[in-house]
């Protein structure tokens, strides 16, 4: 949340009446249920309209898509782990210097997404959406700031893209289920580039 | 080239009769006419099968669907790419020492993708197999070998796929265009990032 505003992976909406937020959360309870059951790959509109035991065009009406229903289902951990590095204790939150901030932000990430995985992995934008992800351009935000706090010759816009891009759910998923590679290898290659930019 | 056989955009495919390749090179030949003269959003199979004066069917046993199509019309220029690092003259090429052809490599790669935009963010491949396209692997290969004559000590597996992903045409296309941010700057974003890790 930022000014009472939370920073969603799904495109803003507005404002719903009181039923529909009811009709909303029973949607998304019957979605995490069928992921909890069969994981993501059985969320579809049919079978979240069947185990909530309403039509498919209401799933529609609420959520667009498939894409759409998914990233609202993520949208509440997304939430916690925005309040973890906007306002949380150390050393995400801000009581922590930029350094061990930053240090910490990466695994963060990194445990974050590979927790919820299969949804993560359904919910990637396209090509043309990629960068255009609300909760993708606060992360973005909070990089480059800590980035510019700490080298404040640097193009930290830039550098930000890059950090974030070093741990890219897509490439380290690639990296880990692909190749085999320790999740805490990729945890390590964040410490190591970092110490490689910031001495 | 490597060994004679070329790292392709497109999944390799088996040895072609030479009425075979004669017709590959008409389709792709129709394809390119009608990139040059209505962009790439106009190709698709049914307009290059009318420009090729063939049936749609033909197109699809050639290429499977629009994404191959488009993988094999840029396989020319990657080529001209893959031979320019892997053997040209310096500062690209072995000629040069790591740091120059490092230093080289991402400018490069830049202007060879921003030079084809439209057909590389056409042919941008679903997330499961972004880092699996051969010519991108042979990419991470080159840079990584260089990154670990040049840093021993690191992680060049994990470095090369950051460096890389300092420079992806979907990233670099929403700075330059949804952004308006100039590709020099980028391309500098390319160098100082280099000058942090290499000293």
């Amino acid at each position: 949340m930022i000014d009472g505003t939370s920073l969603s992976l799904a495109d803003a909406e507005p404002q719903l009446r009181a039923d529909a937020v009811r009709n909303r959360a029973l949607l998304l309870e019957a979605a995490a249920r069928l992921a909890a059951r069969r994981g993501a790959a059985a969320i579809t509109m049919e079978s979240v309209a069947a185990e909530a035991g309403v039509g498919k065009g209401t799933v529609s009406r609420r959520f667009g898509d498939r894409n759409g229903l998914i990233r609202a289902l993520l949208d509440r951990s997304e939430s916690q782990f925005q309040e973890a590095f906007l306002s949380g204790p150390p050393p995400l939150g801000p009581e922590a210097d930029a350094a061990t901030r930053l240090r910490a932000f990466g695994p963060a990430l990194l445990r974050h997404e590979h927790a919820d995985l299969e949804l993560y992995l359904a919910a990637e934008p396209s090509p043309s959406r990629r960068f255009a992800v609300p909760a993708r351009q606060l992360r973005h935000r909070h990089v480059a700031v800590l980035v510019r706090a700490l080298l404040p010759a640097a193009d930290a816009e830039l550098l930000a893209h890059t950090l974030l891009a070093s741990v890219d759910v897509v490439l380290t998923d690639h990296l880990v289920r692909g190749h085999g590679m320790p999740l805490a290898r990729v945890e390590a290659g964040w410490h190591d580039l970092l110490d490689r930019l910031l001495t």
